[in-house]
């Protein structure tokens, strides 16, 4: 088993990876200040995972509360928070009851939100199922709902006590899942961490096959990345902000095609290819550099052509960004390959990289 | 103008207070990280104050969005919390838009924890208009809405940057709400100052005649009161919870009775008089004491019976209190006349008390 630790100042916790994390019951009871926990997870995780979590604690002297919400993108909205809230109140859980997210980005995120907010906070545990959730989101606190007019503007920054990535969940993640989780892994490379990038082209097959060391070693470094940019500046008041590359090109093309027919994943590896082009056409990139990345996340099963929206419709839906400042929108631009930065792209950049990225290559 | 400092951590702020302290545009304009706002106030509240603070900070350069909430309890939920997202992202309000609540409690309440989960938090300053606001509610950090199954059940701690109290705004409050925060004020001598109970008890005829030093000086030791307890114990781990004297019966009164019916410092109130009687019976406070502390909130024109919803239905009610522990209800309870601490009442006295409380001195 290996631990990555996250040191954010008032709250630091491990991140536990490898095959079996899931029942690490003593180190889930070890967190508990009262022996209760709600369950919350979904319709299509619940028949994997709910009764072995739910038992094996039970066993070990806890009460549980299971909290089924419905699956998919589309219900990471306030109605299906509210769900949370209901079963937590009916049962009469307190401030001392852990909520325990079991499942992917969207369980990982309404829980953590949950968290944050029934009776102004109480302690969580996440237990990410996705390849996606086990290398971002279960990590570092970030958690949200969606409102119809922008993805995850309301929420809170919330950190877990504990996150345990088990290995044997992604035996039956779907594979389109698991490619969308891989483009948050090649992320990582590209915003600061070439020797990564590199030892991803040469091990690109092995991941694909599920190789549980390749496996293992990418979502520890993953999570080692992570951890490090969000011990550094936990709020986003700077660098953690490299953490978007290719979101705010990505949340736009979610929210355009509406939420839950774009994978989270394949949005951001779409929008990175934009972040790429746009650094090609200012002489960041070279073309060889541009297909390398192109390339490597056409491996990962990923797509590289972004839907056509229209430049205006893109920059409409990217002035929604929780990034911009005094109208300005903040994009996370390629220095080189392996190295990323925060700043501004011209009007005229941002429409050649649209053209760019909607076209087929 | 008086300044009581709040010395939290990492987020110390100041409480101003005096005669046309919401005149104080050179102090907001110094706290805001871009110049624009979004002002958050009721239809009561509104054509009192909002025309001259908007005129104010726009001739300053600030550029400002007025928010109209309807007014009252009632309306202390989600479906209005929502009103003010709405606008900010119609009106595509960034990070460093800063929230102000302009009113009383529910408005504080709404927009402080709106400005806590808008984009993951956005600055915000408290301009309170009722006497129970600028002495409780604006203060200290807590904010919620109601949730069906109980009151400020989602919420966060989320400290302003500037609290703006102004006697002024007093003028024009009805006698029922000035009431209502006189029995805030009159907690803070129960808690744990008994010279300015005693202070309270010879002044009160001059505080309902709304003597403006008599109220600077009240105000000010109030907000004095709870910023001490407040910087102690941020997030409500312990001591904190003496400010909820009163307030599990309080909060039950509110609930059983439907929200909005009874004001919320009319229900702590009676909800006091219910913890002096659970003093009284057991030998902590004399019946003389318990008759001073009925006599001054009587003369606050404050409710000194609660309403009889029967024993079984109080205790219903109160399981729901977020103070609840492993099943346990914890009460702030009197140990003297001007101390008062945290534990637990048999379920004898806790009936012996609402049947007291609930009969007519």
């Amino acid at each position: 088993m290996r631990t990555v630790k996250v040191e954010i100042d008032h709250a630091p916790y491990d991140i536990l990876i490898g095959k079996g994390a899931l029942g690490r019951i003593a180190q889930i009871k070890a967190l508990l200040p009262q022996p209760r926990v709600a369950i919350v997870t979904n319709a299509t995780v619940a028949p994997l995972y709910l009764s072995a979590l739910q038992s094996q604690l039970e066993e070990g002297g806890v009460n549980v509360l299971p909290i089924i919400l419905p699956d998919g993108e589309q219900y990471k909205t306030w109605e299906t928070l509210n769900l949370i809230f209901d079963a937590l109140l009916t049962a009469r859980c307190e401030r001392k009851t852990t909520l325990i997210a079991l499942g992917g980005g969207v369980i990982g995120d309404m829980t953590g939100f949950a968290a944050a907010v029934y009776q102004r906070g109480v302690p969580f545990i996440q237990i990410p199922t996705t390849l996606l959730a086990q290398v971002d989101s279960s990590v570092g606190g970030k958690t949200a709902i969606n409102h119809p007019l922008g993805k995850n503007m309301v929420g809170a920054f919330y950190q877990p006590k504990l996150v345990l990535a088990d290995l044997a969940a992604l035996d039956t993640l779907p594979k389109r899942e698991f490619s969308a989780g891989m483009a948050e892994v090649i992320k990582y490379g590209l915003i600061d961490d070439l020797e990564f990038f590199e030892w991803l082209e040469a091990n690109i097959d092995g991941l694909m096959a599920r190789d549980e060391a390749a496996l293992a070693y990418a979502i520890e470094r993953s999570c080692q990345n992570k951890a490090r940019i969000v011990a550094a500046d936990e709020k986003e008041t700077g660098q953690r902000a490299l953490l978007n590359l290719g979101h705010t090109f990505g949340h736009a093309i979610e929210a355009g095609m509406g939420y839950g027919v774009w994978l989270h994943g394949e949005a951001v590896a779409a929008g990175m290819v934009m972040a790429a082009h746009a650094a090609r056409i200012q002489g960041a990139l070279s073309d060889s550099e541009l297909a390398r990345i192109v390339g490597l996340l056409q491996k990962a099963g990923l797509p590289v052509v972004a839907p056509d929206l229209g430049a205006d419709r893109y920059l409409e839906l990217m002035a929604q960004d929780k990034k911009v400042d005094a109208g300005r929108i903040k994009f996370v631009l390629i220095e080189k390959l392996g190295q990323s930065y925060i700043g501004e792209l011209s009007d005229e950049v941002v429409r050649d990289a649209l053209a760019a990225g909607c076209r087929a290559h």
